[in-house]
């Protein structure tokens, strides 16, 4: 068998400590995919980690691991656009391959960072940046190359599924799960990123960016988070046999493509309803192969690592040659959110609930209503197929019925 | 953009003429994504398709593929064993990279083709061979590189889950909805290797192969079909709120690893319960990224075939670069059927109830029983985690009680 090959580690966190945990455990199966050992040579960090086994490798100077020839393949597991974007685009333009798990990055920079990777023949794989262990990223990019990608919908994010999971299964409020979620770990004291989508956006910038091989701007993608679900709501969902999952969402239709991220009712017998706890998937829609998904731990420090490391053995396998992605810099324009068509669960408040329902029949035609028993004052009516802006039209139209108090909520519903 | 490359397609059945179609479709998304347009040269068939847009591509003679120096990537979509064989390796002596849908071939010979490739610095893939259009060859030889595979349980055949979906949702006996399978095309009228389970030992052949980097043989993995399932199977398992699937298995134990092809029934809530009609799904478990599935169209046409073209781009893509797959020729033992350890639901015909319970509970310590008003002269229990042999052994001690007339089915359960 060839030398060890030597990488360096940046960020020393959750997944940095992973990824040295991965390739400690199954050392010697990795050395044969490999096709050599894979050795840590320096791990880059601010801090300094007294007694850790990896406290003889630590580095607070990140030109060492730039300067060092022998490093060939670096692990940028920071988080966070500086310095990582920095570090990262000196790397490459060194010829050093750079694997990551930094989302933030992948969605701002993707297509720059893959670009640079490509002029100096290596590679800027980021596997482990969307659904922590669970194959996407390359799926999307070799095993879908001959499909036109119709549509994704995933359930990206561990901490808002394993709320909403709570809520429905054991009634908690969006408060009580989330405090739960935190002291399981599975959410930070700092909760913001997770609940109100912004990991989940993130996310989905990616997979749409693939999935049209051109640049997606985080930015312009609408964005709702979970925080306003209320036990009310999953009552209804639940007379449904739904289930509620954050979803974010890229479609291509005849009239331009959208995305977004938005709590999503979920039929039963849709692949994604089973999806439960802190468990991710992404379900992608396929012009040639149908409806494919895919499942695991979307989070997590082993899975996360794992899909680390897979990209370090790929970079390993294939030294200097740089492996294709399709992700131009050309900027995507996305429908604007009015125009996107979309079908949603509607709370009405109402005091005369009979007169409330003929209100509201006769501006969404065709609409469906719900009433539960233990809910008075309100019913709620699912819509037909309409355009967001029409159905935020519609909304306003019922505010101003003198015996209407307001709408509680507007879900979207998965088609 | 660079000049066309031009393929030959061995085989215009189901999936070769789905390739032309992919290759029709999705030309232009295919040709930015290959680098270059791909271009049908030759389709080899023994059969003569008058009036058919390939007509003048067909030729009856393999020889003109192997010595025309254009061709650098052949799809070999014959199926079956032999002449599959003999082109194949011909090609890959050749130089020429060879992709296949052949189940049965790779089952057999992958482990050669893939060592004759590396020595030709080609490639041979076989993305479609399992799953149809769901990526799970390529995850598993990459994204996973970095993972111990500790068990694989596939739903690898769409007939058989489209018959016990059928068994199970609408009442109808096995004759029944094997009819109705045949009727909506998922079935051959010849339907032994689906329903006897030969066509899922293939894949899980090739899925076990692909964990453990070495060769495991088909003959040596014990399969059973579907066709002894019947209505009063499907009562008790509806009873427990599970399902039933025809399951290819794969696991590492302590003691070795095993493989086997049987129905088993899924919990309620295992992602696998909800993979119905003819949908296949691989639940794998790695030892650092947990449990993770792979979701989608396990057959068909179009899926087949977008699955062939996504190789055959990858081919185009990196001429010239053997992709390093892991599957040595050094044979795997698998464990004999006697020693792998199973739960089982056993339905044991008996006059005496009463009787019978205590039998089978002395015989069975702490399996669980159960009764169905409908079904009469019989119980059934669930045993716990025994060996194979030990239930098969005890199940003849209950054949020997005079009072119990035999033992109707014998079904294992998932863990």
């Amino acid at each position: 068998m060839a030398e060890d090959i030597s990488i360096a580690i940046l960020g020393y966190g959750t997944v940095g400590s992973g990824i040295v945990s991965v390739l400690e455990s199954n050392r010697d199966s990795i050395a044969i995919k490999a096709g050599k050992g894979i050795n840590v040579k320096y791990v880059f960090d601010i801090r300094n980690f007294p007694g850790d086994p990896i406290e003889k490798k630590l580095t607070h100077e990140f030109e060492t691991i730039l300067d060092d020839p022998e490093i060939k393949i670096v692990a940028e597991v920071m988080g966070g656009i500086e310095p990582a974007y920095t570090f990262t685009s000196k790397l490459l333009a060194a010829g050093k391959s750079v694997i990551t798990s930094n989302k933030e990055l992948v969605a701002c920079h993707g297509a720059k960072l893959i670009k640079l990777a490509k002029e100096n023949n290596c590679n800027y794989t980021f596997e482990a940046s969307v659904g922590g262990g669970i194959p996407i990223i390359r799926p999307l990019n070799t095993s879908f190359s001959a499909e036109k990608i119709e549509s994704i919908s995933g359930i990206l994010n561990g901490t808002t599924n394993y709320i909403l999971t709570k809520m429905a299964d054991e009634g908690k409020t969006f408060e009580e799960a989330l405090s739960e979620a935190q002291e399981m770990g599975y959410a930070e004291r700092n909760p913001e990123a997770d609940i109100k989508g912004f990991d989940t956006v993130r996310k989905i910038t990616i997979l749409a960016s693939l999935a049209l091989s051109k640049s997606v701007n985080s930015d312009d993608i609408y964005t709702e988070g979970i925080e306003a679900i209320t036990p009310a709501d999953m009552a209804y969902i639940k007379t449904l046999g739904s289930s509620l999952k954050l979803i974010g969402s890229y479609k291509a239709t005849p009239k331009g493509v959208y995305a977004m991220v938005s709590p999503k009712i979920i039929p039963a017998g849709h692949p994604l309803s089973m999806v439960k706890d802190a468990y991710n998937a992404v379900f992608v829609q396929g012009n040639m192969v149908g409806n494919t998904m895919f499942y695991g731990s979307g989070a997590g420090k082993l899975p996360t690592a794992s899909a680390c490391v897979a990209d370090i053995i790929d970079a390993a396998r294939h030294p200097d040659i740089n492996v294709r992605i399709d992700w131009d810099e050309e900027k995507v324009e996305l429908l604007p959110i009015k125009d996107i068509p979309m079908r949603a669960l509607i709370r009405v408040e109402c005091d005369d609930i009979a007169e409330g329902r003929k209100v509201a029949q006769s501006l969404f035609q065709g609409c469906r209503v719900l009433a539960l028993c233990e809910l008075t004052g309100e019913f709620a009516i699912i819509t037909g197929l309409e355009t967001e802006g029409l159905i935020q039209e519609k909304c306003k139209i019922l505010y101003e019925i003198p015996f209407i108090r307001g709408v509680a909520n507007i879900i979207r519903m998965e088609e």
